[in-house]
């Protein structure tokens, strides 16, 4: 949850006069989004929602976000729209920070999604990949390989304060990814934050995807492993064997997993673990006593990281494999 | 800004059940309230605000916290209406806390109010204590006196820590406090929190209260001196004296204040200061680091409390004293 940046009235009308968006009637801060401010505003129209982009986002990359969604919504998936300025700009300034106005998406995440849910997500995943196949726009993951190591030289000195043994453990693992990454998978825009407060409902019908500011161009089957992660354990830790079914079965509904993807999958498992291991570990570190933040349990992914590694075969996910 | 339990759909639907509120279609926890977690939802009819009552709310109060609001919508009095379920109930239970649905009530607080939007608060206020008049339940006020020294006691001790020599100024201003608080002027249902956040205006004009929480039966004056705190002063912690004006002549277009209660505005403008003051001091010293609160600075109050015991006349607020 997260309000960074409050905003007085005065400059929100200034802010809505250069849209065509309707007379203004509230707006109250909402307690979404980790790396942003978010407002949801009620006018006589359409609700909106307002994002103010706080510094952990690179101005520079909003083209890439906000032009994503656009493209997507264009192609017919259900996602927020960023709304033109009369000027056609997709961005103005409120409060010193570079804003957005997106329109406001019915439906509500799940707390407690099913296999059937998970089986919509993985359609869901993969009509994201092919819609997003011609747009133009590219953002290399700084989330991968590189990204990984420049974190674990930042967090790894002090891993063994959150559990004995685990700057060892990280230090292999990250060798061994480092030999194993695979190089020659299909690539593309990937959603590659596609976890349950992402993913809109309205009863058991999947009513959108939001949130695309981790949106980069990747192997598409990582988006897939990350959400293997994200959708398919039990909150005691351990898989759920007819999610991951559903998720892949759904997946390849719309776009079937080529036989190196599926190979792939658990190495792209153990990465994706690592990669929220890592970025959790760090903000564990280093997020100040007293944020308005909830610290997110590394740990979680150190366990799925472990059970990846013991996996031999994907069909242990659930997947299908063509005989 | 709060949101403390998360609740899931399944649960909502099952809560909403007993309400005839037409279909969800959307929750957002928001970040107002410091008490409870708020959720404004969407449905296929109106917007709700949800309330989820956290435990520094005594369920005891609810009756008379809600039963209020109620009475004052029935007046006219533009506040947010708390729903009735079917079985004709005003809260129910949700993830284990007493609840309430509750009707959205639009417009927005004011960052940087004017004198003018001071004098409607005043009128607003004036009204809200003749509509509460034939108000049946009472509520005795917690934090008068009597808890200002409860809170002292477990404060106090510490208060050098804070700033050197408050222990003396503030242990003095009780004494001080103790002896000469009024004891005869008129009384009644009191708002005690009509802090900017809780007034919402559509453009200049107000559109209504919200948050009864700290309602109580109180001396009707003392609600004055809260206003003149909340409203009255800038961020550079001058007191406005137009602003002032306004308010107090507001308020007196409504409802007269007498001569006693005139003459009573400086010392419990002293009361008022000192217990926003203590409450803060309290919350600085007990909140866990870490918590999703943002800490108020106690020192405003202290200042604020230092410019009323300089006051030598009402008519230095701005008060137009009959001749």
């Amino acid at each position: 949850m997260a309000v960074y940046t409050d905003i007085s009235e005065t400059d929100l009308r200034a802010f809505l006069a250069q849209y065509d968006v309707g007379e203004l009637t509230s707006y109250k801060g909402i307690a979404e989004g980790v790396e942003n401010s978010n407002f949801l505003l009620h006018t006589t129209r359409d609700p909106l929602i307002l994002t103010l982009y706080e510094k952990r986002v690179d101005a520079g990359d909003l083209p890439f976000f906000l032009g994503l969604m656009q493209h997507l919504a264009e192609k017919g998936l259900s996602c927020p729209l960023p709304l033109p300025r009369h000027d056609g700009r997709l961005t103005g300034e409120l409060s010193g920070r570079p804003a957005a106005l997106i329109s406001f998406l019915e439906g509500m995440w799940l707390r407690k999604p099913e296999a059937a849910h998970c089986g919509q997500v993985g359609r869901a995943l993969a009509e994201l990949h092919l819609a997003a196949q011609d747009f133009s726009i590219r953002r290399p993951n700084a989330l991968s390989l590189d990204g990984w190591l420049d974190l674990w030289a930042k967090a790894g000195p002090r891993a063994d304060e959150v559990q004995e043994g685990l700057q060892a453990e990280i230090s292999d693992e990250l060798d061994h990814l480092s030999g194993h990454w695979p190089k020659d998978l299909p690539t593309g825009v990937i959603h590659a934050d596609l976890f349950q407060d992402n993913v809109f409902f309205l009863g058991d019908r999947l009513s959108g995807l939001i949130d695309f500011y981790f949106a980069c161009n990747d192997m598409l089957a990582y988006d897939v492993a990350i959400c293997l992660n994200a959708w398919c354990f039990q909150p005691d830790g351990s898989y759920n064997f007819a999610k991951g079914a559903a998720l892949l079965a759904g997946y390849q509904s719309v776009r079937p997993l080529s036989a190196n993807e599926q190979a792939a999958l658990p190495i792209l498992a153990r990465g994706s673990a690592l990669r929220f291991f890592l970025t959790r570990l760090y903000d564990w570190q280093t997020t100040p006593e007293g944020a308005l933040v909830v610290k997110k349990d590394p740990l979680e992914y150190l366990r799925k990281l472990r059970f990846h590694r013991a996996i031999v075969s994907p069909s242990e996910y659930g997947l299908e494999i063509a005989s």
